[in-house]
């Protein structure tokens, strides 16, 4: 979607509804600078380099606005009005296409230096695992987010040739359907291989949660992103890894997002609720 | 050192001091329950299980009494008084027997759910490698801590008999001689074996630290403990490693401690000072 479609959509959603805006709150899929409003750029969308979102909506609205990325902005509504609530520290992570992360201390989106806080997709798990795109080997990322899976899955597929017989109808003869959706249902129907993979991906995912354990010790982490509806076997693994991988004095509650893929839309209603006092 | 003796020696000190006592910090060197003031034990000296040193110390002296860990105690000493000052976020890391941590987040020391946050000793950089006494394999401890550098340096000597000819007259024919420090001064006086046990203990240190980057975007990284002394050489190779394990847009100083082995010690001042109001 096209920078000015957005922006126009937006104005004509608002001015169409009958309440008095007073405050915008967004949350942006990808890095922000938080302190300047601005955009650095959408890894998926061109046209967003250095935008400042922020001046933009404000003088189209004549009101305040708040902008962050969503890894934050989800934090901050599983926090308000999900899964967090109540806690002091918590990280969320975001487990889809890729894995991201944000993280409340002491009851408020902390950022970090350069913004880039929360950034446990880039952490390392295994020094020998595969190259990611970060440019480094055995990442959260390249280990566990969904397109991870999927390669796992066919990666197995292809060194087996007698496994994973319902995946193999699943995707209808051609490798480049699976997906990691995909995978979870042939692992819900039965399929041995399918939950290996979905279970070898969780385990790698645990580990580098075991890792932010140990160096934050959150009362919780919230699990969102599509790749966490892979179901109850996938979470176990998880929350079985994470706490295997730290010290058993801490323990932190592993649950999956309240608010699901709302979650950073929650999130910039509390950054707008923020800014109304 | 008994518990006791310990408690009789500040009695004395405290009552012959001219000036009057306001208050007490204390700086421990073993795990503290931050908020009932209790000492969880001591890893090295016994008789301090669930001693409840604040409370015995203000109804001792009469005054109000602040206890964390010595790693919890560093951070904040050099943040107020060290190479951390000014910063709005900082990891302490302690080298030495062990591998300690403590944060400062937004201008406070920041504990965590059950008080454990800072352990970057015990997260893990290397899924294969050796085990450690908190039972998983490769964590930064058992990779980079002063006993593991000796223990580095000992299995190098031992599987090339023509290596490390500077550390082996350093250690006057027995291995059991071999410490870290021993193995920073082959280094400096040109022993290759020495030196590359260094620099790897160095690069497994900064994975863990840049898997910290990724996570918390810390502005600072302020490393103490005995092995820090290694020199240059050491230092340059634990940032490369740090920047090398982490985003390119992360950055952040990592620079020696300024106080030295006094940083805990500064820091019990300012939890003392903190108390005066």
């Amino acid at each position: 979607v096209d920078r000015e479609i957005v922006i126009a959509l937006t104005r004509k959603m608002l001015v169409d509804q009958p309440e008095k805006l007073t405050a915008v709150g967004v949350s942006f899929g990808g890095p922000v600078d938080f302190d300047r409003g601005g955009v650095r750029l959408s890894h998926h969308v061109p046209g967003w380099e250095e935008f400042p979102l922020r001046d933009a909506l404000q003088s189209e609205f004549g009101v305040p606005t708040m902008v962050d990325n969503d890894a934050n902005a989800g934090a901050l509504g599983e926090w308000k009005y999900g899964a967090g609530q109540g806690c002091k520290s918590l990280l969320y992570m975001t487990v889809s296409t890729g894995v991201g992360g944000g993280w409340i201390i002491n009851g408020e989106v902390y950022r970090g230096a350069q913004g880039m806080a929360g950034e446990i997709g880039h952490t390392i798990v295994d020094p020998n695992g595969p190259l990611c795109v970060c440019g480094r080997r055995g990442c959260v990322e390249v280990l566990a987010c969904g397109p991870a899976i999927a390669r796992r899955a066919r990666e197995r597929l292809e060194a087996e040739p007698n496994g994973g017989k319902i995946l193999r109808e699943l995707m209808l003869g051609d490798p480049s359907n699976v997906t990691a959706e995909l995978v979870s249902r042939a692992a819900v129907n039965g399929d041995t291989l399918a939950e290996e993979v979905l279970v070898g991906a969780a385990a790698d995912l645990g580990s580098g949660i075991g890792n932010a354990l140990s160096l934050m010790n959150p009362q919780r982490v919230v699990l969102g992103g599509g790749v966490i509806k892979a179901g109850a076997t996938y979470l176990a693994a998880v929350q079985r890894a994470a706490q295997g991988n730290t010290l058993p004095e801490i323990r932190a509650g592993i649950v999956a997002a309240a608010l699901e893929d709302d979650a950073p839309l929650w999130g910039a209603v509390a950054l707008a609720e923020g800014l109304m006092g």
